[in-house]
């Protein structure tokens, strides 16, 4: 059976040593997480998923979920002892502003939880992990009254949340959704409608579920610019915060996936439920894209978390499983063969996974602080620099890193050979799983045209002129320590063409938005590259200074700088080959029309 | 539910205009393969697959087969009355020497008659599909008494063949297998031992089942050295051809897989099971490699096969689903949304779809006329070049074929959003069934070792001069048609990356062999990508011919050359990142010794 372990040394770098996040401890928040903290949280977090959730994670895929005939649905066996400790333990309210009963601490410790959750179990993930959006929507858009009726509970994950967006007949382009909402005499409105692909819908975790939904009002505008926001709770809740009546909406049954079958993903029947709107009417699309953002950040991590865990089991496997003998010669002559951990291209796949996993988990950190700077940064400047920095990486953390996590899951895999292909050994489960991160949450492809359609052009650019400029300062202080420098250069290389894409993009995307369209999702791959190589020079550069100031944990740190040189062999290359792809332009991409696609007989 | 329908005009473009194989019919069993021939064949062929195949996909992927507590094997419901079908129509036969009942027509056709079995059920494919390869080996190997006994019946498939080679504790390392075979008084071996991941190990297809194993004889060398194969029939085969007695062998269970559910993968258990020594003792693993060549080129084939049908549905969907509009501006302005077939990021992926499901086409069956020549050449010269481009494009195809064939099914289900992750629209069950291609018949890591270790170095490096030769003397000729000339030299560039990635190998890999393991990956995809490059050269060349010509189906070459352009300006420019890869070397992969694997708590 494939087992988890936290990689708790991993984040304890990560925050302490490279994001140095007690530097922060003036602003609010912050000054709770000190380094001991941090140690326990991360600790006990990581004992938790470690020993409680992922050995659910094959039961779950096996079992997965059971509607029953009237509309319910039992989550697999021991999943509701799981979130019951989940829920004790306040794993979900770490970053939960205190005033609804959340701890108040900063993002950056929320999200690795939801690294190590995600990681030991995805699907048990899910169930808490869409609340987090809907919470954040309620806050931001919600009235007082929704606020205190709602948030104490969900934060305290008594009640779970939901997203309801998809209809069968569309996803995407949201404009399209048919669900109604009429409006009634007290205020509430009766809402009417089907939505699909909703995870946790319905479960037996929590006694009230709060559905955040979008629909019509009456005679709204038949694009994006008609949709509002509603807040529809499975039990009507009373003023006192008791249940009430039970509203009218069901689970119509659960939708047989590909992966990820502990999570209960329903179709959802609304016949006329009650809902309260939350914000103003017809403006629910910023509300969802509030829910979205938060969502968006956590999708990316599963990308990287299911990479983490299927790395984590090939390295098992590659020092347990003996084939053939090292092309150097025996390196166990006295056993029969050497284990497969010898072989280069095993290594190959080895360390791409370790590149990637420790790389993005740095970056998903590093973007869960500008997520708490553009709120508590000390200077304006501070935050409008954090909310630049959150918003282009936005894309990028959930686009390119589910593309590559589900990469690696799948090289991962390949390490087993045929074992790999069987149920039992678990590998395949991590490919099945992780494979919907690039789909939900808006596929990859809406999030390539997020990156280059919209926040590449805001504000005349200021986004990616404030990350070129970070980047650029880094490489320069890291082209003094000579130990780094050759590195620098090369991720000066890569950064180059990231740049030259961007000219690219600027002189040719206004005669044709084609142009746009075709190169997104090479140029979402070169920025994910170059901000990668962001954080390992940053690694390696405290992992230098560290040695150099006779560090305890040598190896440790002589490992982050070997696998920052690997990264730079083996990531960076790839830029240049995707600028020259990117300025090929749309020409060949969109010649043929639709008869050149048929098969012809 | 996804359909399928062959694709028998490329097809016949590839076979009467590409490889243009009338040309060849001065060669034994190429004067009957007439283009009216072919157009029978293959039409007959794309009918069969696309009705009576294709629907029994999903049927297959849902039920799986069953195991009963006798060991017997039921396949799903339908596989055995179009197993008949397909047996009746000689499907199995096309290529098979006329001595023992085949029709002795070029490998070519055979091939593509697997590629459509293949693609509308691949888990049908593979009862059928491992039959050849144990023909082959018993072709090349076995005495006249053994080829007179069973080859009649498994070429017309009243009995099937498998392969037996993995055990438990070893599968690319076979010197290690511990499956014993003791001779008998009468000439026979007592057979003895476990083997695991058999293909089509045991069903209801046939009433007999010729099974070659892999087993080492009393006081063989504990290495490959001491390896022999066996035929062990399911019941042994009276002299007269009847059926005798029951072997003592069985199907101890079924492997529970990621996918090729309707496939019966068993393990296989052999108690004393009488079996017959083919060839030499302890020469099994040449008989071996008879077997696994044919099969792996199968399995490249299996590679692009699943991509295939991918793509049709995947294509059929992106006209049929609504969601946003063109970035050029509406395109359906009287539809409320246009269909996502004009987004570029969706022709992106379909273009990269049909650029390498018909690059490969093209490559396979060039590969499938090399094995012709290789025995039926017109000169030695003719027959040598042939053997040498076969034996380097045989793991190029498998290797390269299939990881790029599972991106491409990735990406086709990646087109329908949600509703790919569901089960009922079929396209995750083509990404879940394409998985096993990268794995089976030697991992793909294999593979690119068999390319660099073996194939690259052979006689001194004929056979990669011979190719090199070969795409030169096309380009140069190339290079004088003005149409094709740009994409002649991109193609050009690329092979000056393949060979100065050659030029490296040879220059340091001597000083430390694991610099070949490190770059034989990389070199693996570079060859695959110019290989498919030199197919688009060929096509374009043929139909900008054709179109000067004024041939009739214009749109058809015109999409050639289209996609030729689209080849060189997406699939080129991974060549020179690949090598600058290659070029990095072992140092940076192999620094790290396993503790800095293992995940620090």
């Amino acid at each position: 059976m494939p087992t988890y372990t936290a990689p708790t040394r991993d984040a304890r770098f990560i925050i302490n040593e490279v994001l140095d996040l007690a530097s922060y401890n003036n602003l609010p928040g912050f000054e709770s997480a000190t380094p001991d903290m941090i140690d326990t949280v991360v600790n006990e977090a990581g004992k938790f998923c470690s020993e409680v959730l992922a050995p659910l994670n094959q039961v779950g895929d096996k079992e997965g979920c059971t509607r029953h005939d009237d509309g319910s649905v039992t989550t697999p066996t021991g999943f509701k002892d799981a979130f019951e400790q989940y829920r004790e333990s306040g794993w979900g309210t770490i970053s939960q502003p205190e005033e609804f009963g959340g701890q108040g601490m900063p993002h950056v410790l929320g999200m690795l939880i939801e690294e190590f959750v995600g990681t030991a179990n995805q699907a048990f993930a899910m169930y808490p992990g869409l609340t987090g959006g809907a919470v954040a929507a309620i806050l931001a858009k919600g009235s007082d009254e929704q606020k205190e009726k709602y948030l104490h509970k969900m934060i305290a994950n008594e009640w779970l949340g939901t997203m309801n967006l998809t209809e069968p007949h569309c996803g995407t382009d949201l404009g399209m959704i048919r669900t109604k909402a009429v409006p009634q005499a007290d205020g509430s409105f009766a809402i009417t409608g089907t939505k699909i692909f909703i995870s946790a819908g319905e479960h037996d975790l929590t006694e009230n579920i709060i559905h955040l939904v979008l629909a019509k009002t009456p005679g709204a505008p038949d694009s994006s610019k008609g949709i509002s926001l509603f807040i529809v709770p499975k039990f009507l809740v009373n003023d006192d915060g008791s249940l009430g009546d039970r509203n009218s909406l069901q689970c119509g049954s659960i939708e047989e996936k590909m992966g990820i079958h502990g999570n209960s993903t329903c179709v959802m029947n609304y016949d006329g439920a009650t809902g309260w709107m939350v914000g103003e009417e017809n403006k629910g699309l910023a509300a969802m894209f509030i829910m979205m953002n938060a969502a968006r950040l956590g999708v990316g991590i599963q990308g990287y978390a299911q990479a983490e865990v299927a790395y984590q089991n090939a390295v098992a496997y590659a020092l347990d499983r003996r084939q053939g003998r090292a092309l150097t010669g025996p390196a166990e002559p006295e056993a029969q063969a050497d284990p497969i951990f010898v072989h280069a291209d095993v290594r190959r796949m080895l360390m791409d996974a370790k590149a990637y996993t420790e790389g993005m988990r740095a970056l998903a950190l590093w973007g869960a602080l500008q997520v708490d700077l553009t709120h508590k940064g000390a200077t304006d400047e501070d935050k409008k620099k954090a909310d630049q920095i959150i918003s282009l990486l936005t894309p990028v953390i959930k686009g390119y890193g589910t593309d590559k996590g589900f990469d690696v899951a799948v090289n991962m895999q390949q390490v087993f050979g045929g074992h790999g292909y069987i149920q039992e050994w678990g590998m395949e489960q991590y490919v099945r799983d992780s494979r919907i991160a690039m789909i939900y949450e808006g596929t990859n492809g809406v999030q390539a045209m997020d990156l280059c359609g919209r926040k590449l052009a805001q504000n005349g650019g200021a986004a990616i002129q404030t990350f070129f400029a970070t980047v650029d300062a880094e490489i320069a202080e890291a082209k003094k320590v000579e130990a780094i420098a050759p590195f620098a250069e090369k991720l000066e290389k890569a950064l180059g063409e990231q740049k030259a894409a961007t000219m690219w993009f600027m002189q040719n995307a206004m005669q044709n938005p084609d142009h746009l369209g075709a190169g997104a999702h090479h140029y979402m791959h070169i920025m994910g590259i170059v901000s990668l190589g962001l954080m390992w020079l940053r690694m390696a550069t405290v992992a230098q200074a560290k040695l150099d100031g006779g560090a305890e944990d040598k190896a440790f740190y002589e490992a982050k700088l070997a696998t920052a040189r690997y990264y730079g062999d083996r990531f960076l290359p790839d830029a240049g080959a995707l600028r020259r792809k990117l300025e090929a332009g749309a020409d060949t991409m969109m010649a043929l029309g639709e008869e050149a696609f048929q098969t012809a007989a």
